[in-house]
């Protein structure tokens, strides 16, 4: 399977960046097509008024990176892994812009929308995070933003990995293991148990075998 | 120190029953005095409306145990862990009505309630989940409610521990290892790093020693 | 059309209870055929070990009158609007029960629980709230858990009316005026626009008109 | 008194922007000193890694007029208020920019960060929102995240305005005149009850007089 592992720190060397590393090893350990890549690398500004910068041919002309990586690596990977900071109890700025750019390709007056569509739909998806925080809904917000994220595009939310940690490499210190756990994460991410029902979903009485 | 353990799911061999186990296993290895009460043993209605039940003496008149395990329990208790079932989403009806019925001593026509308002006060505070669901906001109103709960009494959220089951003892087979976060949760209950900071609190830039 | 108001105050005359009177009189003069129950008297106790109390037959042995009230009232109406009063950051014990006990009927070990679940499928469902405290998240906690219930249903969740208020008639004062609101409510009930997308979703440029 | 208003939609005339101008209107109305910006007129950026960019003097060396406005406008405003379309359920990624970037002046490495902190302390906030889907929970992220983002700033939320629309312009036929309660909200900010309690906090036991 492809998969696509979004490191949407400042910091090539944060916390969030270590855990999106481990996350990339263990897809790939698994027998996966893993690709981290960084937002600053390729994005490089906010959505505009697409009424004012869309171009007649109903392509976006906002130029940088966004484009082909949304196109060539976000639509067609079968999973994709977010990663940011916590920072003021949400999601980075750029790991945002991300999202609010895809309008650009999602609305209807841009020409191949359908595709789109198409592309965006159905994925495996999966959070990592780290924070300097420890109380349990610093990371409400987000989980709850990307929860309906994934729900409108009728995806599988896979899980969350969170560690905690401020200064660069915090996380290692984790007694909690979060880099091993976003390993594991990696490694059983297209496999493991996700579940979202509604009331006439047919399940076995027995989550576990 | 003191630790009380609420389980509040109806089914005593349950899986947050499990859980709850598990944790008062682990606070007693660390030499806690740990104490697992079952909230249908002693919690038989629910709140009512004070100003018909409420006896002269100021004293609540719903005849069951409750008045000794919040009083005795609860109120010298250094620590809190609450075990439920996510039932619609939610924390069970029992563990509701034992938080609801806090009222007829924490409010003012109590004679002892400002002795009740102190020992609400500044406990460490856990929660124990399990859900048959696996999608991430499966917890998410549980967690917010008890967050605020726990702000709300100054007190430290120190952590969360959920397991995945819906028949008995499914979460024994939970390749999440739950029993097992349990337990170490117990044990670490009232050493485990846990923040929950204000602009103004000072604190150092390395999270991790 | 049938609409069931439940209020699930221990105070009959309390905030919630007035906005939920004022629902009902609202879905009356729109010529609907509403109820105001009040979840006290009829509703004595919690959900409990099915294995335990569930009668040879399939049928739930406890006796108070949720059986009557959720087969005749709750399953045959097309909208549902709960009442109650924010205590700690979540529903009334009274309400969660009236959730928790709908799995007596729901669980496959009931004879008919396929048309119970064919009944829960697709109401209008609306929230009516009290609280003292103003705070938008005060009521993230209910709001989240309700519209995950009304997700899982596959119901539409129509909206919030929420008064503040702490003495017996104090949203009666409050300048939002609530009380007209839960009025206007429960007249627009079955018409108010009201959406929950996916991606395919076809919907039309304009929100209105 | 000193409020900022800060739209921070891409577009100049769209919903949420229509709300913001309605809130400032309400403010001078009321005699206060309420200015209206545009994020895209100053915020041309993300928050970078301040270890590659801060200047050896502790300077931000991010070329755009964010300084100047989170220095000269949003410092010494007594109330702020944000307001944004929700995309993807969460605040543009302008406004959370905005957020982000006053990491740069509120680290220990700027200079004048204790100055910077007091500033930050004990605002009053608000919260414009407009979103094309109804359904509550749409905004439930922003709110949470915002929340948050106040009680670590030790500010007061005074509220939310939600206005529903797609097209520009739509918010204008919202049944449930949001330009009407935006203008409202602006005028009775700086008085309208608004509270966040602790237990120990000392209060009427009527919220209204």
């Amino acid at each position: 399977m492809k998969a696509l592992v979004l490191s949407s720190s400042p910091r090539r060397n944060g916390n969030s960046a270590l855990l999106a590393e481990a996350v990339r090893g263990g897809l790939a350990e698994a027998g996966h097509e893993a690709t981290l890549l960084f937002a600053d690398d390729f994005l490089k500004g906010f959505l505009r008024d697409c009424r004012q910068c869309r171009k007649p041919d109903g392509e976006c002309s906002i130029e940088d990176g966004y484009r082909s990586v949304f196109l060539d690596r976000y639509l067609p990977a079968h999973g994709f892994i977010a990663a940011t900071p916590i920072y003021w109890y949400g999601m980075s700025a750029q790991l945002k812009a991300f999202f609010d750019r895809t309008f650009c390709y999602y609305a209807a007056s841009y020409p191949r929308s359908s595709d789109v569509i198409e592309g965006m739909k159905g994925k495996r998806m999966g959070l990592v995070l780290s924070s300097e925080e420890t109380f349990p809904m610093v990371s409400g917000a987000v989980i709850g933003q990307f929860q309906e994220f994934v729900r409108y595009c009728r995806g599988t939310f896979v899980g969350v990995v969170h560690g905690y940690g401020n200064a660069r490499g915090d996380v290692r210190k984790d007694p909690g293991e979060p880099i091993e756990a976003a390993h594991r994460f990696g490694r059983e991410f297209f496999t493991k148990h996700a579940t979202d029902y509604q009331i006439d979903t047919v399940r076995p009485g027995r989550v576990w075998g």
